[in-house]
């Protein structure tokens, strides 16, 4: 096992310096490194898959694969690169390497056409980009839908057909709730200069426990959190004028990095290293982006600092109203936007729907989920990065992380009084309660086996609908 | 020859990752992402090295090396790839594994060292250092003294003796002309505030003809260029209140940025790449800053913006005045904090001198050349980043540059009204002059070919102590 953890050390590194190429490229790259970055990337990808391929390492993971009497750890540790080496084992090495050069170029093109609105650039693309997808599908191999493939790389287990399920059990409830609720009128919001707002993102996150010695913010078109190390792990943030997204995406990517912050220090370099799937991940960024950040406790707490009262700032951060982008979207609607989503890459990667079409489809799908029509592409189906990462099958965990973010609050409420500690900026507790039951496992347990041990039962959409309507219903 | 440059070419392409991981290292890593990074950076030398000892690339290197009728393009790759080759077939591999992984950590104790003014806590470092150097030398081999085979790292062919007969010939007259001369009294700087100067430096680097749009300029400790590609070319800056090096700083790594901006294109990726010698390098940034920066005419182009007079900027700019920092000194004193620094270096290398006695021995000769002494080991030899990185045998190059640029300022008076067009502050001659006579060739020609196709004549001292004589002789 540690001949077969020295070799996979080298891995988990190359990956480091593969989110750093990635961090730079999105942060601070000029735009016409894009090309050689490129090469870079595909270099170090190629480099990568050397690695998983060596018969060296596929002789000690075979051996592993076949041990009996593993530890509790051994066992993770063997699952999960039987998961990872699917990868590097099932798809060729020529094809990863492709998708590698092709995502550089896509991501540039991306920012690009979504500032000019031009989809006509991109397009070829994100053809290119699914046919990739497609053949990856094929590759891993899949029993009713090749979606399912690519959903089970971001969560393990997910199908299209349980997150059809999901969808139609959440969409009519909060679709009826949306229509139901009447906003209040929107508050003004004092404008502060975004050095202020970014020196209060800065204040939150520190409050929340972020360690700045071990990460940093910087400002990108998309905000993401990325780790460059166990101790290097950064977030990105973006601020406005005439909204509060400065707050809530530190918040958002906070909750990220902390998770990442939290993991046993002894899991570094293993692949027990990081939070272990993109659901759970998201029930952190959203359980600090929503759970505390939109609560009326936390605007009680932080509003004099924007210089609102905790009425106003409150209902700045939950207008519940159709809109455009889903980073900006309340969290009754939210799903909504992703279930569009998942419906239009289900029938992307099934060859239902062209993506030529795609701007008139998106408009419907908008039109018939949030009764609005996006005035352009730019705000329309470019506004999200994904695509040009070539993440399809990623959307859907967002969903997920909502839900389990409901499970953790109903349960940490058994043990903490979360209001009145948000109301005193007290988050410590909170942190720890999630740092004991959730970030110091890495990957430890899969997401199913981590819900069940920490709440006692399996992913239960219920907890979610019901935090919705207590607070939306009482609170207007 | 084909087959040797693909291979060259994913050399090249590791050596750009690395470049965006040093950068990104003293430009935004957190501090305790060091020891991850260090690892990294190990892992990536190793892999590099690993391409250079390839049984294959040998064997093609071999063959390419054996060649004849090369044309002269070929010729230079194969000189440059056997003389980069030498690194990885003499030196093991383990010791510049280690090295690297040094580094990485004795950078960040450096800069904290800095600036806690605590030498005793980097000591042990520079230490390690040294001795890493010295098996260094011992595997490339030398005819008189180890420091030689250290010298020709960053400058072909070069020796300490030559060195010591450059240096024995330009400290006596520097020094009596930096005796002689009464600096004026230092004018009031206009403060400005740090935000206005980097505009200005931005605005200064685009007149150079800077690509922005193929670069980035940053803050860091130390200024620097480095290239991340053929087209994301970086540079570092730092500002201060009470001096102009935001200026001098941006025009001083601009000149190294030009120089990466102007090399062929179709050298991309081959050995040809890159400025050919940290000499060549240096004439560059030492004609920008000083031979175009610091005369009257560009002060005269400038002043306005820093809302100072002519002769008051030129006075701020050549203050003929000993100090404690290299990066800070004028003209006359500068290649005296060279000459110090070649004293020591090979007196370290040697064994001649010890770690532990460096604060004395630096105070002495400072007293001895410059006639003063620092107040700690931080604005003494703490100052400098180089020792840091290991790059023992850089200093020198740094003269090397100030004798070349003033050789090129000579000739290329022949041809153009240099004085004309800096007041105007029309710098496309000057920099199309650059590209046509030295950018252009990338490593093509070797520092002693390129001199003597550009001028006709060997490197000759005579022009910059001849330029240092005109310039203070003239206008005090």
């Amino acid at each position: 096992m540690n001949d077969l953890l020295a070799k996979y050390k080298e891995i988990a590194l190359l990956g480091k310096i593969h989110s750093l190429m990635g961090w730079d490229t999105e942060v601070n790259m000029p735009p016409k490194g894009a090309a050689s970055r490129g090469e870079q990337s595909a270099l170090l990808t190629s480099i990568s898959v050397d690695k998983w391929l060596d018969p060296e390492f596929k002789k000690l993971l075979n051996k592993a694969f076949s041990k009996k009497n593993l530890s509790l750890k051994e066992k993770a540790i063997v699952r999960n690169l039987k998961r990872a080496s699917n990868i590097y084992y099932k798809i060729p090495k020529e094809l990863l390497v492709k998708e590698s050069k092709l995502t550089s170029k896509a991501f540039v093109t991306w920012a690009k056409s979504r500032e000019e609105n031009d989809f006509k650039s991109f397009a070829p693309y994100l053809e290119e980009l699914l046919k990739i997808s497609r053949e990856v599908a094929e590759h891993l191999g899949y029993k009713d839908n090749p979606y399912d493939a690519l959903l089970d790389l971001y969560e393990p287990g997910l199908t299209a057909k349980f997150c059809e399920d999901l969808f139609n059990r959440l969409t009519p409830e909060l679709s009826h709730l949306s229509l139901e609720l009447k906003s209040p009128k929107k508050p003004k919001l004092l404008r502060l200069p975004i050095e202020s707002q970014k020196e209060l993102a800065i204040f939150v996150l520190n409050q929340m426990g972020y360690d700045f010695s071990a990460g940093r913010m910087d400002v990108a078109p998309h905000p993401f959190e990325t780790t460059l190390g166990r101790f290097d792990v950064r977030i990105t943030n973006r601020y406005s004028d005439s909204s509060l997204e400065g707050l809530t995406g530190a918040m958002h990517e906070g909750g990220h990095a902390l998770y990442e912050q939290g993991v046993n220090e002894k899991f570094e370099y293993t692949p027990l290293d990081h939070g272990v799937s993109l659901g759970i991940h998201e029930s952190q960024s959203r359980f600090w982006e929503n759970i505390i950040g939109r609560s009326s406790e936390f605007a009680k707490y932080i509003a004099p600092k924007y210089k609102l009262t905790q009425k106003d700032l409150y209902n700045l951060l939950n207008q519940v109203k159709p809109g455009m982008i889903r980073v900006d979207a309340d969290e009754v609607t939210y799903n909504l936007h992703v279930a569009l989503r998942f419906e239009i890459e289900n029938d992307l990667i099934n060859g239902k729907i062209k993506v030529q079409d795609l701007p008139e489809i998106w408009n419907s799908k908008m039109k018939k989920y949030l009764g609005i029509t996006p005035k352009n592409n730019s705000e329309g189906l470019l506004q999200d990065v994904h695509w040009s990462h070539n993440s399809f099958g990623y959307f859907p965990t967002y969903t997920l992380g909502n839900l389990y973010s409901a499970q953790w609050r109903f349960y940490m409420q058994k043990e903490l009084n979360i209001k009145k500690l948000v109301e005193k900026g007290d988050f410590k507790p909170i942190l720890d309660w999630l740092r004991r039951n959730i970030h110091q496992y890495g990957s430890l347990y899969y997401p199913g086996e981590l819900v069940k041990k920490v709440t006692g039962e399996n992913l239960n959409p219920r907890y979610f609908l019901d935090y919705i309507k207590e607070k939306y219903q009482t609170s207007h």
